[in-house]
């Protein structure tokens, strides 16, 4: 497919990245910051401007891949009737970009997405659309960067997936940060925890989450629980999560 | 190295498949599971008992891989001068074996092991010893599993670095389970996620936790964590959980 590009951010690299390695064109990168485009055009051997009114007519798709904040004011500016829009924002409804085109959508991508990443994650991607024409081009789209992970998934739906990603993504990454900042304050090497942390990102794709739940709390394991908390007196914030997360895991078992 | 293993549970057996691997002899596993102990000695062509006055006298390394709460019975009934000794415990003073042998030490795998597992982790080594020989010796049998994984670590060491086991898998772990229960609920396909949760945990092999800290707690979204809270009604240990952990994010920061 020919597509076109609105943004210039994590996001809209990494997913054009992923159109050109499965052999799509990208016509054209539009941004409001220029050399951000310029930089992915000359990666993608495409066009770029930011100019708003100088977006190529001609593409089959547009992703509009920019902040939730700025979806709004993007679609004010755009009109591209006949054309398939979709945005790429969990968040975001729909009809958002109704006012731009009848084929209007959204393309979200379920992953934490870094420009800088030099290796390819793999994306499970959920569209939706204004009509069946939008959606089995926006499936075919999906299909052709993720394979199989690709399912069809609704406002309503997409906000769900948003909290369970805020979960095991931004949640879990709390818990490495505090974890970085104890060890640092008591002189030892975070480091040597990460393979753990990879071990227990990668059990659960054998087991489910709840069968590879081990550790004092689970235990009711009260002798460690208590020996850890009396290291913790000089890390309250630490401490407090300790105590809660020790209850969660109870309460949940 | 001659390595005598006590014990048969998921650390006996990954520690065991690793000398094996590295070209050590497993001279005898001991254990009250009789079956659990002749398994393993089938695979890794060794002997098995089930009676601690038959354990084997020629080993230069045993290997104390049993519950904690084991190893005080276990230390009782064994009596090997001029061995090395060592358990495999975080949370256990290594002081517990000094009626065993003058040589006794520990030899801690930071790491979450399952006997069942089909691949081989990275498990770096932790170990202590209460003289130099048996120091340099724990040492050598670390390097010869771990690389350049391995440190020495005394007993306030080993405590606080199962602190920080806890909170980067027991803690994350339970985050995966909170999520899966949500998606269940929701008739969300949890497995969706997976992606996700490996790029947040292999992420950080590049870059710091504090960096790759994103979402709406630390951008102060109030209007997305209002829309999470809203969905999250009918989930008030999950709502619950969101709350304090946005807090503890917002905090840190």
């Amino acid at each position: 497919m020919d597509i076109a590009i609105i943004g210039s951010g994590n996001v809209a690299a990494v997913l054009g990245r992923k159109f050109k390695a499965a052999g799509h064109t990208i016509l054209q990168i539009y941004s409001r910051n220029a050399s951000a485009a310029s930089m992915l055009a000359y990666e993608w051997d495409s066009e770029s401007t930011n100019y708003i009114s100088l977006i190529n007519k001609n593409a089959d798709v547009y992703l509009v891949a920019v902040n939730d904040d700025a979806i709004a004011t993007v679609a004010k500016e755009l009109l591209l009737p006949g054309k398939i829009v979709a945005h790429t924002a969990a968040s975001v409804p729909k009809e958002i970009l109704k006012t731009v085109t009848a084929h209007y959508g959204v393309f979200y991508p379920l992953q934490s997405l870094r420009k800088e990443m030099s290796y390819s994650p793999d994306v499970p991607v959920f569209f939706d659309g204004s009509d069946e024409f939008t959606k089995k081009k926006l499936e075919l789209l999906a299909h052709s960067i993720a394979e199989e992970k690709v399912a069809e998934a609704g406002d309503d739906a997409r906000l769900k997936l948003h909290v369970a990603a805020v979960v095991v993504s931004n949640f879990t990454n709390h818990m490495y940060v505090m974890a970085e900042e104890y060890c640092r304050k008591e002189g030892l090497d975070f480091r040597q925890l990460l393979p753990l942390i990879e071990e227990t990102a990668s059990r659960i794709k054998d087991i489910s989450p709840r069968q590879a739940q081990t550790g004092p709390a689970i235990r009711h394991d009260s002798e460690t629980i208590h020996k850890h908390l009396e290291l913790l007196k000089q890390h309250p914030q630490l401490k407090n999560l300790y105590v809660l997360l020790t209850e969660s895991i109870q309460q949940f078992a």
